[in-house]
């Protein structure tokens, strides 16, 4: 196929009358297919129906009443119960004294922890750094609680470090920042070392900044050259700075997405302050279903196993979208995408102006994507031209024919743009 | 046992060396005591451990497949599946399309709620009415988002409803109003149909004030004449005021307390509302928690089967203590308590002046009671004579040296206090 740089105003409106016509072909077949949801499929959550069978009501019930004080069924215990740190823990690579776990959701603990630290802001207009693109829920948030955003450019290793230091140690008001260290949502980008390790070194303008370090894909890797992240505690704590972070996880995409369990780990004087907040609004998190992951993974290696075996689901699905995206716009030098080694999924990054126009000839064409903008604090992609693509979910059937139908849009799109320059 | 008004000072005096050589020989026992905790007792919740047997790897998937449009282990349905909802209304008294069931803590819900509220209104100084005594935690909700608590009395049809109408009715800044309808926590009071009716027709200054009831034990009877509630939201809609109420209910004291399911009930326009807010914070509950007690109780009936046989276990811990508190101190004249048909608590109220004193003297004999000024905001209870008893969790022997170290402690406290005046 020829870089459509190459073409002349002729080859742009032959290139996508063709296009068109590949496209009314594929609305011909009313199709509904969907490429929008991060969410693991069917045949990944019955991996985990084992989390059903490890209690039940003839289980010892020292399982549940003695190798802990207490009574795992009764109220109690706000911050989760040991082993259930202990295995988060090492998930979260921090020490397990620096763990709660919560209910059974992540974003929820989030949400929680920025209401809660923003009560005691007192600055006006307190903002967050949001690196794009991001994970829309974390901006729904931040935008939900009043919080102004500023958007920082994710490159290869992580957002733009010079920016986010220049803002987080200049301007009292900058009081957090997003992150998805490792095969962010949707970049797939990981932190690199050095990224990590300028984060753990912020100086803040204000003492109560945060850094929310959203680890949601730690061990969600399906290629065999996994990425690695390092230790955001143990470089905070090395670097003298041990109240900086937040860090967040959930077995969500682990076991059942939402039947899984949270955690939020942090230093003990934040950690204090979370349970003493915590003791207002709850008696305690469900901790049977603490105790069912437990006794299903047993430990880390037990959940390292576990996501081989949903990898071996995953690999294929991105394989088969990324053979189609080269296929059908390898040569044309007019677009990019991820190819990340885990996470659920990939960024497509097309010429200026053609997002919004490629989602809505995908819709038009029986195929759903994540909203335009959507990447972006406020919705607003500026320059409109990143497309996040989960193929996590549907069948491999389903993601040959959604991907085409993207990739045929995109090409309209895109001759559109040129025409129009 | 003489009316203590009748003995002059040295009969007091008497009276009172008495109770402490009686207190003395308690002391002597070292004895580690706990009335409380208004949780369920460890055979309470054996009552519950079929609900780990009705879901297993084996189990038909269509029961978390098939009858409903979503898989119920995966993200989704934000106000929890249909025939959770259907249970939860059943026990709540109100119409399944006007329920959310969310996750396992119904304080987490209504500290959300009051929370979003607070969001959204525009005086500097919001009220909450607080019917006294009343729950802790309630109070705690209020105390902690800084929303100020003004007391009104609860007599034995509920709260003084002349006062909430006056003040409800006259003060825009009066947000809202806490209420436990039925075996109130801890005055173990049912509001008659009366105050329900009135609580339906309030015309509040505030258009958004609300009622917080929080019907925590609705199927918590263990009399054979158990008390009835009329149906607030039903009253409600009688009364054109669909908008004025927040209904919560959990399992947490029907199946495991940590381990439960929780909901809200209201009109359709707040539903909307709070289904809005709660988009920004979590990605679904627990839904195969909110099966497993569909799968377990089925029903209303089987509810209230279920809280037959607990009711048999709490039965007669409130009938040795009640036994005990006649037996002690029935003819002194000088104390009352509740004889509640339901719920978790003994409702005692001494001479003034003496609650905090009954209590310290208690925790040096061993004997751990609720804090004094615990139920009442600002922990003040006014008339110092409040004590809240919690029976169902110590077993029967426990509780028979506990309740008689109360009312030992307490004759020393009366006759302290007699003494002084």
């Amino acid at each position: 196929m020829p870089s459509l740089a190459t073409l002349d105003k002729d080859g742009l409106e032959a290139f996508k009358e063709g296009a068109e016509r590949e496209l009314a072909d594929f609305k011909a077949q009313s199709l509904s297919l969907n490429m929008s949801r991060g969410k693991p499929s069917p045949d990944q959550l019955d991996l985990s129906l084992g989390l059903l069978d490890v209690l039940d009501s003839q289980s010892d019930p020292g399982l549940y009443l003695a190798h802990t004080t207490s009574d795992l069924r009764n109220y109690g215990m706000l911050g989760g119960i040991p082993q259930a740190r202990a295995l988060m823990a090492a998930l979260m690579d921090v020490d397990p004294d620096h763990v709660m776990v919560l209910g059974n959701s992540s974003l929820n603990i989030m949400y929680d922890t920025v209401a809660r630290e923003l009560r005691a802001w007192s600055c006006a207009a307190p903002k967050f750094i949001c690196p794009v693109p991001g994970y829309d829920r974390h901006f729904g948030v931040t935008e939900h609680l009043g919080i102004e955003m500023v958007n920082v450019e994710i490159g290869p290793d992580g957002p733009d470090m010079d920016v986010v230091e220049q803002l987080v140690q200049n301007d009292p008001d900058v009081k957090g920042i997003w992150c998805v260290p490792k095969y962010g949502n949707p970049s797939g980008i990981t932190y690199s070392d050095d990224t990590v390790r300028r984060f753990a070194r912020l100086r803040p303008a204000a003492p109560d900044f945060r850094i929310y370090w959203d680890n949601a894909y730690a061990v969600h890797d399906f290629s065999d050259t996994p990425d690695q992240l390092l230790s955001l505690e143990a470089e905070c704590l090395k670097a003298d700075n041990p109240d900086i972070y937040f860090i967040f996880a959930s077995t969500s995409k682990i076991s059942f997405a939402s039947g899984g369990i949270a955690a939020i780990a942090s230093s003990p004087a934040n950690l204090a302050k979370i349970e003493s907040d915590l003791s207002f609004h709850n008696i305690g998190p469900d901790k049977l279903n603490q105790l069912r992951h437990v006794l299903f993974f047993k430990d880390l290696a037990g959940i390292k196993a576990h996501m081989a075996k949903q990898a071996e689901l995953i690999r294929p699905k991105f394989a088969s979208v990324l053979a189609t995206l080269e296929s059908e716009l390898g040569g044309l030098e007019a677009a990019e995408w991820s190819h990340p080694n885990g996470g659920y999924f990939i960024c497509f990054k097309g010429l200026s102006g053609t997002a919004a126009r490629t989602i809505a000839l995908c819709a038009e064409s029986g195929v759903t994507l994540t909203g335009a903008g959507a990447p972006f604090p406020y919705h607003k992609d500026p320059e409109d031209r990143v497309i996040r693509i989960a193929p996590t979910y549907p069948g491999l059937v389903e993601l040959k024919t959604a991907s085409e139908i993207l990739c045929t849009a995109y090409k309209i799109a895109a001759a559109e743009r040129l025409l129009a320059l």
